[in-house]
């Protein structure tokens, strides 16, 4: 009788909730170091979360006022993004921005990048890219095709830890 | 030497701790796909989320002055929960629940008694009953007993998932 | 051919992400209830969090101005903590401590003295160290050394249960 070696990847499943740059920034550390450390990652970007996919040139999107006047208040793009948190008017998230430069904190956009040529799979929530009124067209490339939250489910169950941040 | 055959039901645990709309969506919506989705679901609503599970029509809660002056001020019920982010004296949290109703998302109410359908566990956290000085009267119907943290912590230990939202 | 029996101790890893009293409070719970429910607990303090491990006493820190003045507007140390929500210039935060103070809930001190003599390990985030210009001397005692990302990716991908708060 031959004992079987069993070697798994670790997995990690996040739900990608937030458009503050606070909460990005530790979402996009933890994926790539957790890809650099060998495991499998999932991202499902959803509710707020989604405005971080947008390409950073894309100003207004949606097709109804609604959607329009809340692309306006709620600006994507992963270079736009404010502080939740002591943004005083952009002076804090400004000042953040620059001591994250000053001791070789990669930005979300390089971040993001980096994320994908490690391999972390990025997934737009089918249903909140509907409430937007976003297309494919107004995401930012190598993200995958948008999945529902049964989706994610699945790959949270299945994962060796899950976040939602 | 017969191979035994285990079937395990996955299970998720989730402390929902926000009162906060944009938070308690995504809370519910994973809560009720996975339940769909077959997995066992507890979720345990403490501090600001204990005001989720409040009836909508009870408006000052609580038995001392500071309980009542928290109870106006963090309206509970699952009608009444505002955007933590572009709130907007109410436009934002009332534009986005017509854009959710627009494209078929239910609202907090149908997904709560779609959860409690689908045999979704709502656990109310003693601490905060006491510290809000509500009684079992003020919660909705099919709310469970009250547990501490301990019990939540076992829940979440055994679970292949956890969140806190 | 003997069956070997296998005892693993449960494991908590949670991400310590905010220095607001309303998430710093579950975050201690959780880890002093699993801690004292048997499981072993790992705390990663980044980003905001950080600040909850600095001295109490320790005003203003860093060693340049963008680092002064950030530490000026998030006061660091667990008796400063301010709600994330319903603050009120102190009014909402002040009552919410004197609730908790009525129904004997343990103030975020205590329960962090509570949870080292429980064995929970208290990790600073290096990078965040590294940001706010802050030094071994300006945190609390028992605090283990700073370690990175990969570090808190290791300790919960072979966690039982894992968190970001």
């Amino acid at each position: 009788m031959s004992d079987s070696v069993e070697f798994t990847q670790k997995r990690m499943a996040m739900v990608c909730w937030s458009s503050d740059l606070d909460r990005v920034w530790p979402q996009l550390i933890l994926a790539t170091t957790a890809a650099a450390s060998g495991l499998e990652v999932d991202l499902f970007f959803t509710f707020w979360g989604l405005r971080v996919l947008q390409k950073n040139e894309k100003r207004i999107t949606g097709t109804n006022w609604m959607q329009k006047a809340e692309s306006m208040m709620d600006r994507g793009g992963a270079d736009n993004l404010k502080l939740g948190k002591l943004h005083f008017g952009g002076m804090g998230t400004s000042m953040i921005k620059k001591l994250a430069k000053q001791y070789n904190v990669s930005n979300p956009s390089d971040l993001m990048e980096m994320a994908m040529d490690l391999g972390v799979k990025f997934y737009a929530c089918q249903m909140t890219m509907e409430l937007y009124g976003l297309n494919k067209e107004d995401l930012i490339d190598g993200v995958e095709p948008p999945v529902g939250a049964a989706s994610f489910i699945e790959m949270a169950s299945n994962a060796d830890m899950s976040f939602f941040i």
